[in-house]
């Protein structure tokens, strides 16, 4: 049997290592969305007891600080130890990167929410140190979309990190409103941070929907229909239109809390069928290539065991590049077998560049948003101003030259390279 | 100790490990470089003896033969078994795809060889199947190119490979010119071939010279002078003036195959140059990276023994994103040890960013040699022309539609992708 035969079947068996490797991360994802999810209700429901008078929350905080501290350590344990002789090398060291920067992140909440018993922080400030690990957990689900090998898995990764990504600008939404209610007023800083905070959403849904399983699909077309939908939309206008002058009941912070509680739940409902999604994906795709892998031993096996018996008489020669030479008389077992490994060989380039391009159509999206998250952070970097009032600007310049946010990123985040002295 | 510093550290230990596989995909590529040599002079030889009415030049044939086979023996040694424990995963699926077709291809060359030996097949049918297993070592080298995560290796290969693309032209170029000298004058179709391969040269030598190295490049420029160019361009003149009705000497074959020789074995010593200065540009980048894990490790050792000594007073407090819950007062140790995470961490992902963004620029050049090369294949297939033609094709419509021949190749294949029933 010809050693091109070992390769065949080598690069096939790697792909299979591939695609369970990517399982298992896919495991890892649906474990982060657990504790991003405990996090975000801590988080809110941390603003609560910030604004009370009382200890009267605490028993009800310390029940979800429980159940973050349960999801963690289930994260933590499916984080395998950072072992040398199974790492795969390269394309890993953005993914320690960023495990290190969760771990470093969830070390921090035992002082985190210390403070926030001891009332030694503000409801912003807890809000922003709680977005801090959860922002470094998302950046794991980013990094899974970004290096996942399978177009179909890494569409479902992409819709899921949409989701993730618009659920957790949801968490901020009502931590937020709580804060705002309970102060009996929106400063004009708390209502920018609203609008940013809607819009940006937006735009995580709608690549969402681009990107979803008709399943998950279905399930986010039905939320339409929802009555808090309404009720949320009525509250929104209400904190946007309060002022110092024009104070609102701080009671309303209560059905703000349940009822954005109730929206962040449905969108973890389709964060969970997604996640199922996911690994029932990878395990179609690792059984599809299984099974390939034994279509092609069996096909290796029956040529390799023509050696005593006759080719059939209208095997066609297969050719790379037209040439004559492939037809020179010689035996007939080795022009089948030479058959059947260029086949082999080409089939399996055909595939590959087909997943290449399928992939790189899929990861378009990725590569957009990390464009405008540099530039967003350059623009706060270079002109003192927040998350928003930098979004703003990129839009406004897209807008004023009549190009795609994308390209106003690109462009300021290559100017910015080209600069002397950097 | 936290365990995220484990991650820190064990991101810059999988970069190494990245660089060592680089490093031995390095020592692959120059053994690629010796046997594609030998076999184009092989190749050249060959048609030497097929044009020869007695079998004078054998032996000198079957020396260069045993070169070559000595040379695919150093090769074949360097092909690690596809071995599934040390194999790592997707990133090698091309990889062991490429080398099954080089396998295949070098299994092909004892029928090629025979062949040529009993006169059994023409000059040109010869060039075609000698040029097939070349063409494949050639892909091992892109592949090698295209997947290198170290943007200064990546350079050096990328110079590299489009050297060895520009001499492979060239050892065609010398083939096609043996058998055209032979036979007494050259037909269009070995003109249009003729003119193909020096534009094609001319491009590859191009690319070269962007990313090639200052010591490979003062190399390059050096044979400028050398008087073999002339020499050669003039028998190119010859060879294309000449036709059925005004032959030319045959025994020009003679002084074409020498110089042309000359000329391939000067870009074989630029080969030798890159191949080496690649070797030691991974040692670089890997003993950089040591020396930085070794830093790493010492900066952490620092921290870890600070538990009994107090913190300088100077201390700045490091800010992810701005917020007063970093300076909450603490433990000065702990602290310090947080700056120093965050800011190993905010560290690496800055660099890792550089790094990509400077790949991405190298692999560009890459990029478009895999549109080009993919388009051409399309029109091949679909006109039934061969490779200049294809090549004439693309040219006409980047020029008649005031393009980059990149947007032409990207376009077509785009279209065909979009195409019903495919």
């Amino acid at each position: 049997m010809s050693r091109a035969l070992d390769f065949i079947l080598a690069a096939r068996r790697s792909e299979i290592q591939g695609l369970q490797q990517l399982d298992a991360t896919c495991e890892l994802v649906a474990k982060v969305s657990q504790l991003v999810h405990t996090l975000q209700r801590e988080r809110g429901y941390s603003n609560i007891h910030l604004g009370s008078p009382d200890d009267q929350c605490q028993d009800a905080l310390d029940a979800l600080t429980a159940q973050s501290k349960l999801a963690e350590s289930v994260l933590l344990d499916g984080f395998e130890q950072p072992d040398l002789n199974r790492a795969c090398a390269a394309e890993k060291v953005r993914l320690f990167n960023h495990i290190a920067a969760v771990l470093h992140g969830l070390e921090g909440l035992v002082r985190l929410r210390a403070a926030v018993r001891r009332r030694t922080l503000s409801a912003e400030e807890s809000t922003a140190a709680f977005s801090r690990p959860i922002a470094a957990l998302l950046a794991v689900v980013f990094e899974a979309a970004d290096t996942a090998s399978d177009p179909k898995v890494t569409r479902c990764l992409v819709a899921l990190f949409n989701m993730m990504q618009g659920k957790e600008l949801a968490g901020q939404e009502r931590a937020t409103g709580v804060a705002g209610f309970i102060n009996g007023w929106f400063s004009p800083v708390l209502i920018q941070r609203l609008h940013f905070l809607g819009e940006s959403q937006q735009r995580c849904f709608e690549t969402f929907v681009d990107f979803s399983t008709p399943e998950a699909l279905l399930a986010w077309k039905a939320l339409a229909a929802e009555p808090w939908q309404t009720e949320i939309e009525q509250l929104r206008l209400v904190a946007m239109r309060s002022s110092e002058q024009q104070p609102i009941p701080a009671s309303l912070h209560l059905p703000w809390f349940e009822l954005t509680t109730t929206r962040i739940d449905a969108f973890k409902a389709i964060e969970d069928q997604l996640t199922l999604e996911l690994r029932n994906q990878c395990h179609c795709s690792i059984a599809e290539a299984s099974a390939e892998l034994d279509n092609h031993r069996a096909l290796l096996k029956r040529l390799g065991s023509m050696d005593s018996t006759a080719a059939s008489p209208g095997t066609r020669l297969y050719n790379v590049q037209a040439t004559e030479l492939e037809s020179v008389p010689g035996d007939a077992m080795g022009h089948q077998l030479n058959r059947s490994v260029l086949d082999l060989v080409h089939e399996q380039n055909q595939r590959l560049l087909a997943l290449h391009d399928e992939l790189a159509v899929v990861r378009t999206s990725l590569d957009e948003r990390k464009w405008v998250e540099r530039a967003k952070g350059l623009l706060m970097e270079q002109h003192k101003v927040n998350e928003p009032e930098a979004y703003r600007l990129l839009q406004q310049a897209a807008m004023s030259q009549g190009v795609r946010l994308l390209e106003v990123a690109r462009t300021l985040i290559n100017q910015e390279k080209g600069r002397p002295g950097r």
